[in-house]
């Protein structure tokens, strides 16, 4: 089949092998495939990316001398039942899965792997007791946004979001962006949202993001001591006289960016107590000072990915436009653009999501 | 007054002021204070607690250039009421007191501070609301231990500590101690707890751990894993076949070192979903490899002090004997033993806690 594998440092159109499925599996035709920050980082920064992985404990990293089929945010069609399926869902189905193969050995990795390409080609090996079929209303290419909302929804539920939270968005792209698609769906106003890209703070205030800021402006805490004021100030704590200005509800800050640096200004800014949901993926080694931490009793809490109730939850929220997802597409590549599409990425100002569609010429 | 000033980077005995009780406040007579490790550090590293209380924020930073009289773990005796003060505690009564002057300018730290002097000197000024009257059983040198129980029981608390848990205590200096008093209290078990020093060891058990282990000797999470297991089965949660062992309970681990670098171990091998603690004080910058905390989804809770009904439960608790404090007690010393005590406490073979009563010739 035809895909872009990563080889030698280089993204390059090759004819590879298709997968075949397996026992409980099946063979999908990609139909379209976002392409995903992480991606980018695996590629700009492949061996600190393995290494990363292998410390982390994952027992399958990735081999870099051997091909790479990535790709993990697909929408695709059903072609073919592997031995012991259910057949459930006939050929011609379209479908989403999360990226993984459940196999009696254990998981593996669909996109980040030697041996299961994902959607940069035209075929995926996916296991039949975690497909999804998309609703018939649903375009293909809105279904193929299921995987990296679903990042945002799980980010706000491991959160523990209260009515009573004033939420922070720091960066405001793709992770930024499913983040206040998620607020929005949990109906918690306002959602303050902070990006140096006028792109970027445009897309959140059409996700759903009631203020935005231009961190080179002004603090993005400045806008966010605004408008967290308690509505109801009677259930408002009561703040000793010496506390200037009106009582403000909890910080809930969402971490975004994922760059060495940015967990501790957020630390250094945030308010007494306020909780930090750790959703930007930084790979290097970061600097905190713990007493900034202790002195205010800050929580971190470092997240990843969703479960599969929350993976399919976002599916269906994605079909009855709970979850907007029509801003983001900025981009359609077949497997010749996406190199280049990789290239584009990069500039935060052209571009949101690209989709790689397989079957394009 | 006779006190033990912080002066030119060194600790002497001196005459200085006594302090004025102002309106609201309250005179007392240390009878005993603890010398707490955070004292050592302020002392050896003085431009550095006072540049870290400025970045998170302290509007009352030390004046290192006068002096100052630390102490913040004491149980005294009242001598005198200021201005508008209801004199409900007589003359003679012993107290226990957060180290905190409440003001309307907004609190004052006692013993870290120019102005309000601490248990190391002869008198202190209080605010009379904040007194807690020591019950009549309880020695003034168990009392003493109120403020250093308080930080375990509020550790505790606020790391949402629930009875599947199975906590692990790294570090077992004066905090990790409060910290396993205050699981005892709570009833959770096995209590698993680190330290190089077999001394401390010894206290840990004393105190409440069922399991010490000297991390020269093998990893404290070997020994956690060993006694983490589910003892209901039927309340586990079912594990996938690839996962060998039997399932564990959820991992509570209190980071009680303070030193760069441990927080980053912790978070290397904490299993997946490990609530982690942080409540020992580290003043320098600290480098975490955030992959480790979202690939695993950590959580980090920083702690700091306690609350006053936390601090009142604890003083209540030593005087019931539901938190054990006799064998924390290593030595008692006179104002002039105080240099000789912080020498002596940079060893953890040889104290746990040293009390000053500046009564003593």
């Amino acid at each position: 089949m035809r895909a872009v594998v990563m080889r030698d440092r280089q993204l390059m159109v090759a004819d590879v092998p298709a997968p075949e499925p397996g026992p409980g599996e099946v063979l999908v035709k990609t139909l379209a495939c976002g392409i995903c920050g992480s991606d980018l980082h695996a590629f700009r920064h492949a061996e600190r990316f393995v290494e990363a992985g292998r410390r982390a404990g994952n027992p399958r990293v990735m081999d870099l001398s051997r091909d790479v089929v990535m790709g993990h945010e697909f929408c695709a069609e059903v072609v073919d039942h592997g031995p012991g399926t259910t057949r459930a869902l006939r050929a011609g189905t379209r479908v989403c899965s999360r990226p993984t193969l459940v196999r009696a050995t254990g998981p593996e990795s669909v996109g980040y792997s030697n041996d299961n390409p994902g959607g940069y080609g035209e075929y995926i090996r996916l296991t039949e007791a975690l497909l999804l079929e998309v609703p018939g209303g649903l375009s293909t290419e809105h279904a193929a946004f299921t995987e990296p909302m679903a990042v945002g929804v799980h980010a706000v539920a491991r959160g523990r979001l209260e009515l009573d939270d004033a939420p922070l968005v720091i960066g405001c792209g793709p992770v930024g962006l499913a983040v206040i698609a998620a607020l929005r769906l949990r109906g918690v106003h306002p959602i303050v949202a902070a990006d140096f890209s006028p792109r970027r703070r445009e897309l959140a205030l059409a996700l759903g993001a009631d203020v935005v800021v231009d961190p080179a402006e002004r603090t993005p805490w400045a806008s966010w001591r605004e408008v967290a004021v308690w509505r109801d100030l009677d259930r408002a704590p009561q703040l000793p006289p010496w506390i200037p200005g009106p009582p403000l509800r909890p910080a809930l800050v969402f971490e975004c960016v994922g760059v060495p640096g940015v967990l501790d200004q957020i630390m250094a800014a945030a308010p007494r107590g306020s909780r930090i949901v750790v959703v930007g993926v930084c790979m290097e080694p970061d600097t905190i000072y713990p007493l900034l931490g202790i002195s205010k009793e800050l929580n971190l809490q470092f997240v990843l990915g969703y479960t599969p109730d929350e993976f399919a939850a976002t599916l269906t929220h994605i079909a009855d436009g709970a979850i907007p997802v029509a801003p983001l597409l900025t981009g359609r590549v077949g497997l010749d653009g996406v190199a280049g599409a990789f290239e584009a990425l990069a500039s935060p100002d052209q571009h949101a999501k690209i989709l790689v569609e397989p079957g394009r010429r």
